[in-house]
């Protein structure tokens, strides 16, 4: 606050009244400026965060299972070590002759290969609400029941790995100028450990435990075209499926012969 | 601006000067309202900018190979779908007995069993610099000369495999309360596909090609702590190892027997 004296005429002789001035101490024109400058911060703050946050959604869609992906977007989560256990069904599929057919094949035409059919797959599973967790070279894993509940997982599941030999059936590679493969298929019911494994500084969302070992080995045994699945996938859709019950199988590693059922019909 | 007649004794019959007063028609306590809001939004967006980047950073650094995660952070650019034709060195390493040492432990057991063993294969090869691509159960895939160029990718690849050999070997999993498990271990160089390969809507960066179906095929032939090579991983390095030639082995899908080599040190 400024006091002044005030003279009419400027002779200062005489006091006539006095002028009271109360002014902030900033200039007015400093708060504009600085006003800009924020308005100018915001935009670049605004913009930044909009584009690491379409990063972060594309990574996260990319290179993380759907599912598991979408749970960490909508939470605005950091994934976390560690898994549960459940029953889940999980499903493989690999390329028959896949080795021997890329001894022929230039890389590239391999790569476009594998586009063909893993795309088959991928869109497969995902129909029937699968969460693909891995792909290995030509083949893919899946886990039914997880991270989200699904109670009728074992249906999904063998739904799925029918629609994959059906698509597969029908896709004509050779119009796209590389072989033609077919997919064996392997499904398994049990419990497993469900979550972030690896080592503290690598996660992968997948399943742990015996019944994926027995999974990856159905469809070891399982021959092109063939849906093969164990005895607890069976008896959660034997009402609903047409099922051949294969000859005792030994399965590599495992100490006892078990009972794999050939699928090919799903009759609701 | 506004001009106004001003008297002294407000009699109004007199004017004796006129006061000219210049003001914004924004009043200064709505520009400092202003000023505090967007300095509020400016606190609020760095930390969403702040939280957002660490969650990008942590996701990317557990899902995506390291080196090729280091470059989509440094270069704020987002993946592509496409790989490049070089040559590299691909190992794999997987747990000889795995499955018939799954079918007695808890699925509990059998993650804290990788851990450990996952554990050990991912330090040992990220110290040779190789980018581990997968995670398949109980098996390991790693590449060198991808994404970035390394001479010596060979000698890396040959160097990290022994390395997981050794400590694996050297490693008491019973005093943790879980089998002691073994690797075998596959390492193949020649020319790949190596990029982004997979369905539009997922990404997994890997090498892909007929050299990489063959160090997976030589992995499987790999006795427990066995490290075996192909020819031309073996005309890297001949000067610098002690290399036991086999006797001409058959690969599964591949037309001709293979010489395959044991490597236990290297001399350099």
């Amino acid at each position: 606050m400024t006091i002044l004296p005030f003279h009419r005429d400027n002779t200062q002789q005489e006091t006539n009244f006095i002028l009271v001035l109360i002014s902030d101490v900033t200039p007015k024109s400093t708060i504009q400026q600085t006003l800009k400058q924020q308005r100018n911060e915001l935009i670049l703050l605004r913009q930044d965060l909009k584009a690491t946050n379409e990063r972060l959604r594309f990574i996260v869609q990319h290179y993380i299972p759907f599912e598991v992906g979408k749970n960490l977007l909508e939470n605005k989560t950091v994934p976390k070590l560690g898994g549960i256990e459940r029953e889940v069904t999980v499903l493989f599929a690999d390329l028959r002759n896949f080795t021997s057919t890329c001894e022929k094949l230039h890389p590239q035409k391999t790569v476009h290969m594998l586009d063909i059919y893993l795309d088959i797959a991928t869109k497969a599973i995902s129909l029937h609400g699968g969460v693909i967790v891995n792909y290995m070279g030509d083949a893919i894993m899946a886990v039914f029941n997880a991270p989200n509940e699904q109670k009728n997982h074992a249906e999904r599941a063998v739904k799925a790995g029918l629609r994959i030999k059906e698509k597969a059936m029908n896709t004509d590679a050779t119009s796209e100028g590389v072989p033609s493969l077919y997919f064996g298929i392997g499904i398994n019911t049990g419990i497993a450990t469900i979550g972030n494994i690896g080592a503290e500084w690598h996660y992968q969302y997948t399943a742990i435990g015996d019944m994926v070992n027995v999974a990856s080995r159905i469809c070891g045994q399982a021959k092109e075209n063939e849906v093969l699945i164990g005895e607890q996938t069976l008896q959660y859709i034997k009402n609903d499926v047409t099922a051949i019950k294969l000859p005792p199988t030994k399965l590599k590693g495992k100490s006892d012969n078990m009972h794999l059922y050939q699928i090919s019909t799903f009759t609701k």
